[in-house]
């Protein structure tokens, strides 16, 4: 069977058990994502095997520390991927919801009703906690979903998801509305891409080269997991101490991920304290520094940050600084450079705060916390899809209420457009 | 100037603008409406004389008689054009309302915030009332806005968007937020499509052939306008006479549009008494009927419905109808050909109106009211652009909401991500 055959095919199959999916009781859902949980926890050695194989493969094939990061599982990444699906158990159920309900003057009554949205698909590269957020996630919403991960996380992912269809058998639910295309070549996810009679959804999640190649070649909708360049911005007399702590958790808890800072700005004001403190700690972490002008006068012998730094999502322990006049520069540097998936201020002056978080157009905006925080386990919203940097549909976390869509359910006694 | 670099200098002024209209206060918004709904009915008469001049143009060039009645403005459309826009202006503005705002364990408060989407373009055709709608929505929600009517309503467009900016200009809203393209030829419309990085969102509306060329050639994110095909089920032991009344209003009240009934479908018990009846009625309106096999054994002399007509949208006085056998028939009817924008039952029976509720998946789904009603105005949302069948962001009558997206508001005092 050729690759677009098989593609079609698997889509096909998963959109005819999306059905099944829709009408699925909560207590099924519920019951399904427990016993994966168990099952992750139960073959947790099986698949810390598997992810071992996977990442000799990459260090062999050189691929960068971020790369790796995210590619890695541990025992306390699979108990976060239990756990997340006992979360997303726990959470209320978004189908049937009524968001509103109202009467009209001519007697009929409109009720905004929660619905699956039907075939989700998911194209993922390295880390193989996707793939069960994801099945969680859209188990839990009612939607069948066609995943084709990494050819680098191959091994993992098999086992994965051979743990997560037993559970689905189970439980009595239709495993073929999960369907997994293993096919390696990017073949398979050109043909998805097109596939818009079937698929009403997907999820393209990876570096800035490949959104863009899903952007100009997708007829099916998509939800943007674009690039995360974020700024923490250190206003004019915040307080020091805690800039400190929110810029050195946002470089580096965790550099690999969408949500870490990868440009400080700071106010003129603060720069002379401010930024060797900064220095001394970042350094003492092992970052590397670039630096506008007036940085590197203030933290002699460190490379100078050119254009392209404004621009770059490091993904590692590299920091780009620059120290700039006032709020309104900040705001403009952050409009022109930010890719709209979180920015923060820290600030102790109240006006100042309320600028930032109205005017900067992003998916999530801070005052005094970490921009690590934007994530929908953070934000109580359980297990994510990762980010949208979407304007439409959603934007930010991406969690259960956003993998639904909704119809208006119209209860007359014969009415009729006059 | 060529044309691509027309469309993107209106493209980058009207984004520019997009800032100022986010910051608007309520009140130059609606007192922008109210001058733009004064200044319409002032100017009916010039509005009537050029629209004169593209209704001869269209009737010499051959256009059919749904494209006129899409074409055409009388005084009481123009009437209900200036009513949209003080409907709008005394709608509330969705542009800073919170949904919802909650605190997490760490003590952080994070909103989810209604924000203007930035610059939405909407691509149409005949229709002029269109562009009052859409100025009327866009100014609203606080988005920038860049039209491309079609050639045929050349005339009549440009006297209501001089109109227009006549009201703008007296309330100091900046009228680079509104920009028109008036070049006839399709070149506009293919470049406006790939301007991802300046439009946040594109709603084409239009014929079948034309969306699929906007799904096939745009980078840009759109809310689809696709067909409406629509169908009325008539259900065993429904009551009769309310079923004639509902299929006589969705048929003829106005046949041009999405909304129409383009198929109805009848159980087979109630074949033979409502058959007669309906074609009665319709003949009368000058509808003309096309059957399956059992509905030409009842109606002798109708021509027999093929497989294209269960697939067509006629936008004109023609019906097709086809007898079922029960409600799973209609429902597999209806999943099969219709266009997920509106669907109607008539029944007196609780568990199938539950059931067609639950499981036909569309944008609409009525029991006892004709699909005619899917509208914003008629469902209380005020003036709408058109009705969505995407299923992201937007499905069923766009109104207002519906052209805001949200960001999420932090507010923290040192949050770190553990």
């Amino acid at each position: 069977m050729d690759v677009r055959a098989l593609v079609e095919e698997k889509a096909r199959t998963a959109k005819a058990a999306s059905r099944n999916l829709a009408l699925l009781s909560t207590k099924v859902k519920n019951e399904t994502l427990l016993q994966m949980a168990r099952g992750l926890e139960e073959k947790a050695r099986l698949i810390l095997e598997a992810n071992r194989r996977d990442l000799e493969q990459a260090r062999a094939g050189g691929s960068s520390r971020a790369f790796l990061d995210r590619l890695t599982l541990t025992d306390g990444r699979i108990e976060e991927m239990a756990a997340g699906l006992r979360q997303v158990a726990a959470l209320a159920d978004p189908v049937g919801e009524v968001l509103r309900m109202w009467r009209r003057p001519n007697g009929m009554e409109i009720g905004k009703v929660r619905v699956p949205i039907g075939l989700i698909a998911v194209v993922y590269e390295a880390r193989p906690n996707v793939t069960v957020d994801t099945v969680g996630l859209c188990l839990k919403s009612g939607n069948a979903v066609i995943l084709r991960g990494g050819s680098e996380a191959i091994e993992s992912n098999s086992v994965i998801t051979q743990i997560l269809a037993k559970a689905m058998e189970k439980t009595g639910v239709p495993p073929e509305a999960v369907q997994f295309i293993d096919s390696p070549d990017r073949e398979g996810v050109r043909i998805l891409l097109t596939l818009d009679r079937l698929v009403d959804l997907l999820i393209p999640r990876g570096g800035e080269e490949f959104i863009r190649m899903v952007v100009q070649e997708a007829t099916v909708p998509i939800l943007k997991h674009d690039k995360g360049l974020c700024h923490v911005y250190v206003d004019q007399r915040a307080p020091l101490d805690m800039a400190l702590e929110i810029a050195a958790n946002a470089k580096v808890q965790r550099p690999g991920v969408c949500n870490a800072m990868e440009t400080l700005l700071v106010h003129q004001d603060e720069a002379a304290t401010f930024l060797p403190r900064l220095a001394k700690r970042l350094r003492e972490a092992g970052v590397e520094l670039r630096g506008c002008p007036r940085t590197q006068a203030l933290l002699p012998g460190i490379a100078s940050a050119t254009e392209a730094d404004w621009a770059t999502e490091y993904l590692d322990l590299i920091l780009a600084i620059k120290v700039v006049d006032d709020l309104d520069e900040a705001l403009a540097h952050i409009a022109r450079h930010g890719s709209g998936l979180a920015e923060a201020i820290v600030t102790s002056d109240y006006a100042r705060a309320r600028r930032f978080l109205q005017e900067v157009d992003a998916g999530c905006v801070f005052v005094n916390a970490s921009t690590r925080l934007a994530d929908g386990r953070e934000f109580g919203m359980g297990a994510e899809m990762g980010i949208s940097t979407s304007k439409l549909h959603a934007r930010g976390p991406v969690g259960l209420e956003e993998l639904t869509t909704t119809k208006f359910v119209v209860y007359g006694s014969g009415q009729l457009r006059e």
